[in-house]
């Protein structure tokens, strides 16, 4: 299918996240997703099982190679590495060394079980990437939906930071939750369900703590280069989640993230672009990682 | 020209703000803008030569009528009532009663002129427009842009209140400014010029007030209907701007606003789109203004 009908479905579509329909449109573009480097693949980071992370090594880099941390999205309730190996061989292929965590997932795991494993992949990563080939000094963490929620957690609050500081070269957020209680409290204009299925098996029964467990309200970090993007076609629920985080950086905080729109996409087709010779978003993350 | 050639155009530009661009796009449409009833011109609402408001009688009604004061954009620094006829003509078309005032610009007049103008004209009308077929006791404020920063702060603080409360039945902002702190502090990030000739040209040149200045960081009204919307492809200040809004005013203020993107549609083309047959933007409003 060429790129120009496949904005025409997902245009067609519009502001949905269907899973199995976006997985669907970009499988044929995916079976053919060209490949980078060699994949170390299932090195734990952690005691779960859900701790465990895949590096796709540079090809073709000057060492140490740019590294980003990849985590996938899911509602905090499901997603896999494995189905974002697409978004490892891009960056592979473009000298970057992509780190690829899972993390553990709700309900069985609370808030702040993903900031906390965000912290763990970068002390692993830290630790341990330049033995593959990266610069530990240069580390974009990045995410996507409630892999972005969970980066924006791990580094805009000082209470995930290592003892040494954050000491990152950049964050990317792409169509994250920051606002918990936003979603909580706007279930109705939002069209989130009640009990929400997402959100609670994450943050958990006890609305009167959403606050304290909502980023936006909470940020205490020095500025570091960030990030922050949506898709075109994204619900205004993430529009206005990253409308209110780049706002708050910006006139309380003293950052100065970019901030920008995927155009033509949607939540989940945006990703799935990525190394589909679709540059839309993974053109800008890709610069952004290499001169965050 | 068709919609949908309209729309392929509008897509084509991006997320532009080209006034004579969009005038001209919709210029043959609006040649044959269906007219309402009635249209009562210049009537003075106070001192100034831009105090003048025109009442655009509902066709078919009974009466007395719903009310809409619709304030016209152009960036603090121009605009008038008589490019939004069209707006005008929809609602009487459809049996509510349009007043459209001008209010005073910058850089002649400041912040806060704008707002002490719509509580000007919601004084005005809740005395006058009985006389013209309309309930005073369903008065709905709109307004696009900067008449949506303009309704936005007469109506979110008090200090722009009628000694009698505010007793609106609701309000609707499109596309509008609420921080102009955030304006000024990511200029770079939003691609606005420095000097800035339009936040400048109302907020004026001491930067350390802005906040003060801020709709967003001054709320202190009661929670009252209100509608928040921007278009797919409106520059992503004003999604941010609206994101910001929305999001405060659900998790610190207790309101429960709609929030809602007109697809297809940029900054100026949503608007000149109302009463062209396009109910993207019009038919949400009228649904609002009649039933807040």
């Amino acid at each position: 299918m060429t790129q120009n009908l496949l904005e025409q479905q997902i245009r067609a579509a519009g502001p949905v996240i269907d899973p199995p329909a976006a997985k669907a449109l970009y499988a044929p573009l995916l079976r053919d997703t060209p490949h980078g480097g060699a994949v170390v693949s299932d090195i734990a980071y952690g005691p779960d099982e859900r701790h465990r992370l895949d590096v796709y090594l540079p090809l073709g880099a000057s060492r140490p190679a740019p590294v980003v941390v990849f985590l996938h999205g899911g509602g905090f309730i499901r997603g896999d590495k494995a189905d974002r190996d697409h978004v490892g061989h891009y960056f592979s292929r473009h000298g970057v060394l992509a780190v690829l965590p899972n993390y553990r997932l709700g309900p069985r795991h609370r808030w702040p079980a993903g900031a906390e494993d965000v912290a763990a992949v970068l002390a692993w990563t830290r630790s341990h990437v330049a033995a593959h080939g990266g610069d530990p000094e240069h580390i974009v963490l990045a995410g996507e939906s409630a892999g972005a929620a969970h980066v924006a957690a791990a580094t805009l609050l000082r209470r995930f930071h290592p003892a040494e500081g954050l000491r990152i070269a950049g964050a990317w957020l792409t169509s994250g939750v920051y606002n918990a209680e936003l979603e909580l409290l706007a279930r109705r204009q939002l069209g989130i369900a009640t009990p929400d299925p997402r959100n609670e098996a994450y943050f958990g029964p006890d609305f009167a703590n959403y606050r304290t467990m909502s980023t936006v309200a909470q940020i205490d970090a020095e500025p570091f280069p960030l990030a922050i993007s949506y898709a075109e076609l994204d619900p205004v629920q993430m529009q206005a989640q990253a409308g209110e985080l780049f706002a708050r950086l910006v006139t309380r905080h003293g950052f100065q993230p970019q901030i920008s729109v995927v155009p033509g996409h949607n939540h989940l087709s945006q990703v799935y672009s990525i190394n589909t010779g679709d540059e839309r978003l993974a053109g800008r993350m890709l610069a952004f990682v290499r001169n965050p």
